[in-house]
């Protein structure tokens, strides 16, 4: 079989990551590399050179990229709002392609994914990493074979301090500022709501009916700056005020009667959770204490909150039954990437390249969790109203079949 | 000075766990018990003379209660639905008032509690025990100290399975079968909101602004009482739908820019927990595992979720500087009482009452905390739309100063 060739855009940060990643398929080249910076593209082509692959090509222009014709795949790395233009580039010429995650700017570049998709269709996957993590891949196990019984509730979280790469300098090109600054919403909803969507069969027998979104106030970023006014290097950012609340909630309300709840939590100071949950009639799974608790196990009753008495890190002990086997079986090769969902989430996502079988997270998926963000931003602008959530496959959910990653 | 003399009425579940400790306070005496239930009443009067004390009279008519002249204080620990009516008759009688939590069945009966104090000047004090909870007290002292820095989010949540009450037989007279089979709302958020609002100063500095709920759907007690067809005393119960959603989740917006997050989550299987949380520029509090994380701690990044790594119950290094000292040196007989929160609660009541002083937990903040009750059901009933809260001080909050408990 001749190898797959991949075409890059987007080398900052993202690409970084991902690079290595794709070298780990013996069948996928890196053939062309583009990005706005000319330095990052030579630095990109050195980094493949270093880890003794041929050197690719470099271009400044994406268009020009996915025209080529030793490109068949395009893998798109760039900041979040460049996201659409590129995908439908790409779909448009033929090229299959995989969009790393970022919220959408509006409901209609969701839209315009899903009929892109429609006159082309060309296979699109959104990058869900989060998708194939651990926890998140035993519960899932979990919940098919019925050990929660039935779902009516889950919630997860994009619960990580990001207070330096918010403030980071002009030099660092950092894609997220102009967001903190400008924008107020959960501009950051596919780590948590991916994997709940997956177990929920969103687009697959159940949808998003009506979402609500609120903002705590705006603090945490103008604290962090304040505390730093002699060292911070963007000396643009002190005195500024940012739109994004610190803290962003949403409530989600699913055809099936699911309510699912999403947090946004970029900018206090935290750990990184995803506080992944899931809630079933018979039993729980909690992210915060790695805890499984099933019907039936005891628990102390409310004389006192002792709030470690509950089984921490218990859940290791469905692994054996329920973890998928390539977790089991992980090499420290794969652990480089985000712990190993990386290379696991390409994986599958090669094997549906080669194979033509349907991408795992298609792109209903991709519009239906991307809206997530400019419907939430409509929603915190209108006081909290709630909106409802357009049906991206177009009554088509009701009949899709359950397709798990 | 004279004897507290304490009219009880209301002998169920939480008469029988607060009457021990009334009479830990040696000035004070239950002269009266009373509950619509005779056998309740012989009961009350047997344990009370067991633990030495002498007989209290009773009778079934809380009118004929509050009226008595061997009555200076009414304590109400009925059901949830006669608290107001029975509160509003002890402020016009002139008795000082304490009543148990519970939710509004509307906003109108909370107004009923402000015009009739007003109209009284009866104090009246809400016995919201978690107000007084180690965990909460520890980490009110510490936003306090400033340690958070400037708050912008809690998060709370009444976390109780309690699918064992909700089905009781008839023979328990559980006040809360009814509401979990015809209502959906936050049914009982003053646990998880009465310590979040005293530490952001509701009523005092501050006012919640507006609030929205949405709920799952309701399938908790239908699958518990189905897995026990052959066993269940109330047989009643046996294929009836309930309305009350087995997760809760409201989203308050509050005029200094918090948003406070509240979870009612009581007809699924898991431990107890109230989820207490505080979010500040310079650190939180997560009673999840008891963690105090401030700014400056180390964390690990997103290369992989390490759900144990951060530190578990450290919280417990800041007790030596700020955790109470009542609670430091807690007794046995204290304890027994929900940890020892119920003792302290009494205590900051029995202070008041002897001393003049105003209510820790006043007739404002009683109406405010008990209205999410009635507005989470409006929300709900609307979609999830955004509901206003009324301002029940008529813009006194603006002025009145912190009073903590």
């Amino acid at each position: 079989m001749d190898k797959i060739k991949v075409g890059m855009v987007g080398l900052g940060g993202r690409g970084e990551v991902n690079m290595p990643r794709l070298l780990m398929f013996p069948d996928v080249e890196i053939t062309v590399v583009c990005d706005v910076y000319e330095d990052r593209c030579h630095n990109m082509i050195k980094l493949i050179e270093e880890k003794g692959h041929k050197a690719p090509d470099f271009t400044l222009d994406y268009k020009e990229m996915i025209a080529r014709a030793d490109v068949d795949v395009v893998c798109i790395f760039s900041s979040w709002e460049s996201h659409v233009e590129i995908a439908l580039e790409s779909m448009r010429k033929g090229k299959i392609t995989a969009v790393e995650v970022g919220g959408a700017a509006s409901v209609q570049e969701c839209w315009d994914l899903v009929n892109t998709y429609e006159e082309t269709k060309t296979p699109i996957m959104l990058l869900e990493n989060c998708c194939y993590g651990r926890a998140e891949l035993l519960v899932r196990n979990m919940v098919r074979a019925g050990l929660f019984g039935e779902i009516v509730h889950c919630h997860g979280a994009y619960a990580h301090d990001l207070r330096r790469q918010v403030s980071a300098g002009k030099e660092e090109r950092h894609y997220r500022q102009n967001h903190y600054l400008n924008r107020n919403c959960d501009n950051y909803p596919t780590h948590d709501f991916g994997p709940i969507a997956k177990i929920i069969d969103i687009n697959r027998g159940n949808r998003m009916v009506s979402l609500v979104s609120m903002a705590s106030k705006a603090r945490g970023m103008e604290q962090y700056i304040n505390d730093r006014k002699e060292t911070i290097v963007n000396r643009d950012l002190i005195g500024k005020s940012f739109q994004q609340g610190d803290i962003v909630k949403t409530l989600i309300t699913c055809e099936n009667g699911e309510m699912v709840s999403l947090t946004l939590d970029t900018t206090l100071p935290r750990f990184y959770s995803r506080e992944f949950t899931v809630r079933g009639t018979k039993g729980l799974y909690e992210e915060n204490g790695n805890t499984v608790f099933l019907d039936g196990d005891s628990h102390d009753d409310y004389v006192a909150v002792d709030y470690l008495k509950r089984e921490l890190d218990n859940a290791t002990k469905f692994e054996d039954e329920y973890l998928p086997d390539f977790w089991k079986n992980i090499t420290p090769e794969q652990i480089e990437g985000h712990g190993g969902m990386d290379y696991f989430m390409f994986d599958a996502f090669f094997k549906a390249v080669r194979e033509k079988k349907p991408m795992p997270i298609d792109v209903y998926d991709t519009a239906a969790w991307m809206a997530i963000t400019a419907l939430s931003e409509e929603s915190i602008r209108k006081g909290g109203t709630p909106v409802e959530v357009p049906d991206f496959t177009r009554g088509a959910y009701k009949t899709r079949e359950r397709l798990d990653v």
